[in-house]
């Protein structure tokens, strides 16, 4: 089977925001077994709406819409699914109730335009959106099937993950399908293909394996599909020969694997802490907040985390951290004897038992010949150790602050595993 | 005239890599007065491409394609194009001696693929190259202009901007189109919609509002397209006519409007520092560093940022911000008292000239009948005053976090402001 992705919205076609949310949709449903064929965006009037679902229909069994559900007036693609399934609007008295409840609850007065929202075509059936105001609908019409979700990231997320894909995999009897994913940071694509090439070789034809990279790290993903006649268990005996699989990946790769599925480098650090009963602490300048904000974005890491000087200013490493004049008139903010005593320093000043400390030039001014912007240090430390490293990223301050971050936390992780 | 914009690559429809090349597209075009009135992907086979090029020029004057253009077997779209137009292929010497150049200047051995590279429709105006190896086609056939570029945002951006766009201008006449968007903070998209009802009522048929709602802001777009008969100076005149409607909508929300175009919250907070030759400082709870995050993804933000104290333990608060133990006994951790404290000790702390505080019960766990997850408390202060505030947000966590970094940075504007 074979779904269409129709986004609708002019500011796709003017380019205003960067559509995130089909590429989460074409991955989220490839991983439950249906293949997307197609995407298309069109503007918010009911003639492009209507072309765009029509040629969406045409070569798919499914069309996912987001986009042009919202409470104001340019919101007029419910309208025009009325009209295409010859449905009547109607009043949806527990719509309108559940939208009431999510503005008592976020403190707001329930705005006039909301009992719109709860104007819904009769034929839909509703997929109640908990996260948001706007309710998904479902169409059945000639064999396909035709969703609208609101556009907003995480109540589209939302209400694919609840709803759309569990449905959509009964409706249509999909095949079984399995999936095994690996985390790895710290090595490049290429040479990671080229360490497992013997094992991606010997794969049976049901099984492939895909690299998904991301900044600093890579996703290995083993992907089965169940390939003879439907047996009651196939979806057990699947899964098992799929962990199998992931085993013998894993072995071959350990220095450079560090978790599993969805997990994520700040979750396992966590982890890590709080088996070792240890406080962490983080001393950040080029980073500005944001290892602090991965590490905080885990639920419960007040557990393990102490707090973070984000120490900007020259100032501010002396004076918060006891970093020495001396160190920075010498070898300057962006140096291994900063880095160090910026560690060392947010053990006392931080109240912690392990400190990671990062200094560097995240661009785009700032860099010299000796330093080029992308150079960053940084330094883990606790009572016993510290240890520190240089590296150079490249010209992007988004990007080498992003990049700080993933190699920070994977050099704090294995600092915590006493494997470096 | 209208654009149809064809990306073509599985890679899209996996959802591997995000179409940003296409978002960039339309904002040229649009600003180059050419309007985009559809966007699709297909994928990489001969079908789905001839389907693809089929639908987009249904509805569109010119067909945009991108990708399916580098040297591996897999990129059919040039062989594709050539049956659809009907155009016998030719080894193109110009084309080689091009790509031999190339190779030459980067110090790297000629593939033998190039020749490849270099067999082209003879019926294609080819469209050069100067930063990659694929050149560019373009075709023309019922009236319509089919144009073809390589995927890679670099080379696609170079070909846009120095072939296509004028090339398209000469072509068509093309009809002047122009935006402005109004930023706005603190107030849902319904609300904003009841209060410029009259203004939106009152718009003539050729300009268009539409609102863009994210976490805690909504962006509103005005979109004129000329109406008349075209003048010579029709752009200025749309221009003008648009800023008039851009000043009357921003007359009628002063208290949520905080900015124009591409701007951000962390942008404006950033410049109205540099401008009154203050130092920032953030005392940070719930927030985990994120504000600091945010702030210091702004390049220069070293000019007024000193540094934030992530303080997530009571600890932290006390030892760094000199919070004290009764305050923190009698209100907790998440009350006005300590968000005070905070926010005066940061201060001092932090070497500051205004702080930013904030403490709050991100969740999902951790809240109380009393103070329930997403409760949060924020003091902005400076050596005359102090101001705090409470606000009880949802139950996600991210969404608490985003949505708290958001208003505490306005609430930090309108401090600066001077208009709280």
């Amino acid at each position: 089977m074979h779904a269409h992705l129709l986004t609708i919205g002019d500011e796709i076609l003017i380019g205003q925001i960067i559509d995130t949310n089909t590429a989460w949709m074409s991955r989220t449903l490839n991983q439950a077994g249906i293949a997307v064929n197609g995407k298309s965006s069109v503007g918010d009037t009911r003639e492009a709406i209507l072309g765009g679902v029509a040629h969406a229909a045409a070569a798919a069994d499914v069309v996912i819409m987001t986009g042009g559900l919202g409470p104001t007036k340019d919101d007029i693609t419910k309208k025009t699914l009325a009209e295409l399934f010859g449905s009547e609007m109607a009043f949806h008295e527990a719509t309108h109730q559940r939208i009431a409840g999510y503005f008592e609850k976020i403190n707001r007065p329930l705005p006039p335009a909301m009992r719109d929202q709860a104007t819904l075509p009769l034929k839909a059936i509703i997929l109640v959106n908990k996260v948001g105001t706007a309710p998904g609908m479902w169409f059945e019409a000639d064999g396909k099937v035709y969703i609208s979700l609101p556009g907003v990231p995480f109540e589209m997320e939302y209400l694919m993950e609840q709803e759309v894909i569990p449905r959509l995999r009964t409706h249509f009897q999909v095949r079984p399908i399995a999936h095994r994913t690996l985390l790895t940071v710290g090595e490049g694509e290429s040479n990671i293909a080229k360490r497992i090439e013997a094992f991606e070789d010997a794969l049976p034809p049901h099984i492939k394996l895909a690299y998904l990279p991301a900044l600093g790290q890579v996703r290995l993903r083993l992907s089965a599909t169940w390939p003879g006649v439907l047996v009651a268990d196939a979806q057990e005996k699947l899964e098992a020969e799929l962990d199998q699989y992931r085993d013998q990946l894993a072995a071959q790769i350990p220095e450079w694997l560090y978790g599993f599925e969805d997990d994520s480098l700040e979750r396992v650090v966590g982890r890590l802490l709080l088996a070792q009963n240890k406080q962490l602490g983080t001393a950040e300048s080029c980073t500005g907040g944001y290892i602090a904000h991965l590490i905080t974005s885990v639920p419960g890491a007040s557990n393990y985390f102490q707090g973070a000087a984000v120490t900007y200013s020259n100032t501010q490493k002396m004076k918060v951290l006891g970093v020495q004049a001396e160190t920075l008139d010498a070898h300057g903010a962006v140096s291994e004897a900063t880095v160090r005593e910026m560690a060392t320093g947010a053990l006392e000043a931080l109240g912690a038992d392990v400190t990671l400390a990062i200094s560097g030039i995240a661009g785009p001014d700032g860099g010299s010949a000796e330093k080029p912007v992308g150079t960053v240090w940084i330094a883990v430390a606790d009572r016993n150790r510290c240890v520190a490293f240089k590296t150079v990223f490249g010209r992007d301050r988004m990007k080498n602050i992003q990049l700080s971050a993933t190699w920070a936390l994977n050099t704090l992780r294995k600092f915590l595993l006493d494997s470096l």
